[in-house]
């Protein structure tokens, strides 16, 4: 799969480094294509985190996450790439990214992957 | 019973092995026959698992659950019968088969079974 | 589309036939074939009546709907010809059939047929 | 099928007989028993009426209807009964009795009937 | 039953009189006692109107309807009541008095009082 | 009640003339002040409306709410007051307002006015 | 209280011993008599354990909870007796009956009971 | 505050000593006044507790609580006062008591407390 | 704004000309872009109608409708645009469409325009 | 950010410092300013907390809100300011503060921040 830009990610400094506390990120309207069948599919992704030194400006994860509207990707590594180039430019304390895709065939899957900061 | 042919069940290779994380699949079309009546039982089947070296594919997911559809099979059965054919074929580090049929005479019933590897 | 049999279908006599009044069944454990592709549907059947000199018998109705688990049928069809099925062996002042269908490829269907009795 | 006792409903005099208005009583304790198999059914009764001259009481109504916990009851021959029983201690403008009963079978039927006041 | 004081009820000039609008109030804090037990009823009073010359004030309305706190009332009568008050004080071109009260001894009623101008 | 600006609503050409059709905005973020103590209300509008020769544009109807964010309004003149701008800059063919207020001292409102356009 | 008769309960052997699993069984149709006032109570009953060597029939088990319809029977006591019966025929590993009673007066009441196996 | 009268309380012999369960018991109909202002609190009591010797009998529990009808009362005071006179009347191994009462001035609070028997 | 290809849309001959009857179709994934800002819209469309001739075929619905993935297009305007071309293809004897798109500065709007056949 | 003025935060002497137990506040109506755009920002509080020698008073809660209607504040930072200035009049055992915004651009966040006491 291409990979998406992780560039496009801008973040600023965690204004309460001295108490860890949770960051819940809800965007329903994410959309990828399936790299099968080149037809789109659509999901909600949730970030739940707890910042280290930065956090993620949300209009740049708007447009990080937009990149995937022309990607194909497979739900397991969607999910997986998302949480690493999130962790890579935040090094946050814990991170989780779920992510829950429509159903197809009758079937609905979610992925949720973790990284417990070093 | 008459089992379900597991060769059915395709996998690929897990994407991001270095990692725990979780697949949750839900599939609400199942149908089997109950095998005191011959009539229809159905049911929503949730299966969890955190992959080890090999992931399901959905699709092939799908034409195995339909092999129930002509199969007598008591819930308790089924339940720990998919879980097994699902170990087998992925080698998962957990995995957890939820199967929730629809009522019968009033009264409903769900099995739990997991698997953690070895 | 082969037809489904509709002697199957049992009927008894109308016992308050001096009073319009309705009655609702519903059938959320119908399934059917695509025709195109051979793959299971599955739908939640509303039927609403007032009847005429007879009812349909609730039993008899489930065997009849039964057939459908290996019968091919477009959505449009199916719902047309069980009204047309339960028309013909209960002559009702009044029936509607609704069938809901369960989401394929992200889009889902329901189709609403009436018959008023001549 | 045996008949409930419909001297059990005590009635009270309409306080309002000037106004059309609405009285809806649901009752979702009902339970009778199936004529064929003789294994309790379940259900909730609905009933909406204009008050003519009299009113029914619900404590009376609460032991009216517990009568049917052991009376066989076809869902069609009941609803019709009820409706004609309250109908003839109370002379309502209007009234409408609706009983929606459980599963049985996967399939669920409410019946709904009305009587518009001489 | 012994009368609330309609004259708690305060009135401000209609501010649009020259349009027919709808005016909604829903009061789910209602308590009572029942006129035979003594104990509290409860319920949710939902009054919608088009006003005439004038509209009721909240406050006043919510220092009426707590007088019923130690007043005997029966379901029907205290609807119409305290529709026939709201119609006296505010003379609206509609008004509909909703009253649903928890249920007692597994039943619960609802009243529906309507007034239409003069 | 001091009066809030309508010169900040914006409007486009109706794109579809020929055709009566139907636009419903809802707006969660209502917010004003209660004019006898000072104290924010909070509401949510909903606008529905069959376009005239006009649209109101959503960016400048979001400008046009905010400034009641510091306007004293009671709550039936506040809607009629919305309706009546919108119409002013949109002549519609109908125009509904509905504007539900979030509870105060146990009691919840809800207004609603329309206008057939002349 | 009168006992209900515990041999009506049959059972059958667990087909997968091997393995520590969940069958949950919901049963939203049980009646019983209250044994004060003689009146019928009503309330869903959820059974949940992990199979020693024997589970639960399902119609054994209706059954067996229909007795209780003509039986006068507390609260606790029921709910505490119900699961004696059940771990005596089944001997699980864990066992949990969870009784939630519809309201009376305005109260509802739930009681959890659970078994460990020794 | 003025204290109610715990003695109001009647409790009945743990029918089942040798086995810790639990009792949950809600209440959607409590109602104080508040001490400041005179106007009436409502809320929902959710009593839980495993019983030791003695449990509470629910009529008196009614009769009791009804008490506080008259009574003003704090959130944080009633709620533990409760639980303080439950817990006397029948030293349970452990009790809680979760008070949820309704919006006022758009703020909502839930007060929550519990013992652990000696 | 720049137009949809509406050959990609399929029909078939509608099985029961001689019923009016009524097919609704949701699609709850449906996306463009805002012309203004190149961002991207989300929404669900929900399609009904009663066939004439001809009924559209699904999968080449979806394919349509993918097609305004890299379109700009105003609510107002792909509203009335899907409906034109729905009815160009299908000549339909009534027909609806209705797109609701999701929040958008808080605030969130539907469309629905309707066809009557000629 | 200008900070709001912690001394409207008035508070009162915890009346059961004995034991430990939990006040959960829920504030559906906070709004504060974008400091970027200047926009309105919506949001929920719920602030949970076992409270230590003393406990917030709610209308000086709410007045204390309301000081964030025009200041702006970004959502991470007024999380934490808001319950640094809780936990300054307070000193509680614990105290969480939830603070879930509504949806900006499609994506909605919530942020959660924990103080506990020394």
């Amino acid at each position: 799969m291409a990979a998406a830009d992780r560039s496009l990610l801008e973040t600023f400094e965690n204004p309460h480094p001295g108490r860890d506390y949770i960051i819940e990120t809800v965007c329903p309207e994410f959309t990828s294509l399936c790299p099968k069948t080149g037809q789109p599919d659509f999901g909600t992704l949730t970030i739940t985190y707890t910042p280290g030194p930065r956090c993620f400006e949300l209009k740049s994860l708007k447009l990080y996450l937009q990149q995937y509207r022309d990607l194909g990707a497979f739900y397991e590594d969607v999910t997986n790439r998302i949480l690493d180039d999130l962790v890579a430019v935040t090094a946050p304390r814990h991170m989780k990214v779920e992510a829950a895709f429509t159903p197809r065939g009758g079937i609905r899957t979610t992925v949720i992957a973790e990284s417990r900061g070093g």
